[in-house]
């Protein structure tokens, strides 16, 4: 089956089956596409915390306008913005580049002046807006992956950004929620996913120059 | 072969072939991908130029710090958001859920109130912001769809925005640039899809809870 046969296939799954849990195998390969996922410039300026636990998710729906999504899917994924994208975080990307692909850290200076370049040119506000961004391409990539794999992923955006930070500590972590998606089965009375998907013309949606 | 040996096999071309173009089927197959990414609420606020006439990609090139991906690629997809997310532009999209569903409108009330409602409570500024992130989902999925298909698909954010806005005339049609890729193959001699792959390890980019 191609991709776009899945992504024909997938819904915004509104009601997931509480019993039925993606396999290890398969919270595996999601995270997999999630870090395959471009970036600007590379530096993968997130972090998504998998929240699988019934307490914290409990939580979480309260501060997610109680969507059952939450709670009652496989795994919550809560993308995460770093909050401080500073020259010690690009000189660290560097350290990884060199360290990965095995070269001197003196043949990669045209990078990092470019790294510590962008950095330095944004405002702290500029860079977690900037890194909220590349986390959504990354959720693009996930929602494909899910979809070839058979599991339903539900990208949300309702939700109290502060509160989710707050039940998930992410401030102490240097960390700040982006978007979430709900992923796993959808039940079998789920009405969203027997909807007709609804979607622009190509004539609308593209413009040919 | 699946979505993430594809993903690992891919990367971002800096040095496309210009002799090596994309076929009529593959550009459609992008689109399609595009078409069918998930977006807020559905709404699809954005639009994607597909740039492949000489000229304006010439003139975008000097708009994109003279990058050779934008003229040596197959095609240039530019991603702009819609400028005006009105209450006109809410009921226009109820309108077309009511017709591709072939549902009386007035069952649609609670979910014309929920897109009303969203649309009212954001200034213009953060409706395009939030337009733009809807966008990156869609570049999400077009990678994923590029590598599937073995095409090169290079996102790029290095580029004047207020340029390219004023090279395609974006402002006449109520539209912004959010963010480009190239799409192509690669040139035999480019550096960058020789490189190893750099990605942060899953113990860093992953919190388990």
């Amino acid at each position: 089956m191609s991709l776009i046969e899945n992504l024909q296939k997938r819904a915004a799954v509104k009601k997931f089956d509480p019993s039925k849990k993606i396999t290890a195998e398969q919270l595996d390969q999601l995270q997999s596409a999630i870090q395959l996922a471009p970036t600007s410039l590379g530096l993968q300026s997130f972090k998504v915390i998998v929240v699988q636990d019934a307490e914290t998710r409990a939580k979480l729906r309260a501060a997610g306008y109680n969507q059952a999504q939450i709670t009652d899917s496989s795994a919550l994924f809560v993308f995460a913005s770093l909050t401080s994208l500073d020259e010690a975080f690009g000189k660290k990307f560097i350290d990884l580049v060199a360290d990965v692909r095995s070269v001197d850290r003196d043949s990669l200076a045209g990078l990092e002046q470019m790294v510590l370049g962008t950095l330095s040119s944004r405002t702290d506000e500029q860079k977690v807006a900037w890194s909220h961004k590349q986390a959504y391409i990354a959720l693009g990539v996930l929602v494909s992956q899910a979809a070839e794999i058979g599991v339903d992923a539900a990208p949300m955006e309702g939700f109290d950004p502060a509160q989710f930070d707050e039940i998930l500590g992410l401030k102490e972590l240097g960390l700040t929620t982006s978007v979430i998606a709900a992923v796993g089965y959808r039940a079998e009375d789920d009405v969203y996913s027997k909807m007709i998907k609804v979607r622009r013309p190509k004539s609308e949606l593209f413009i040919h120059v």
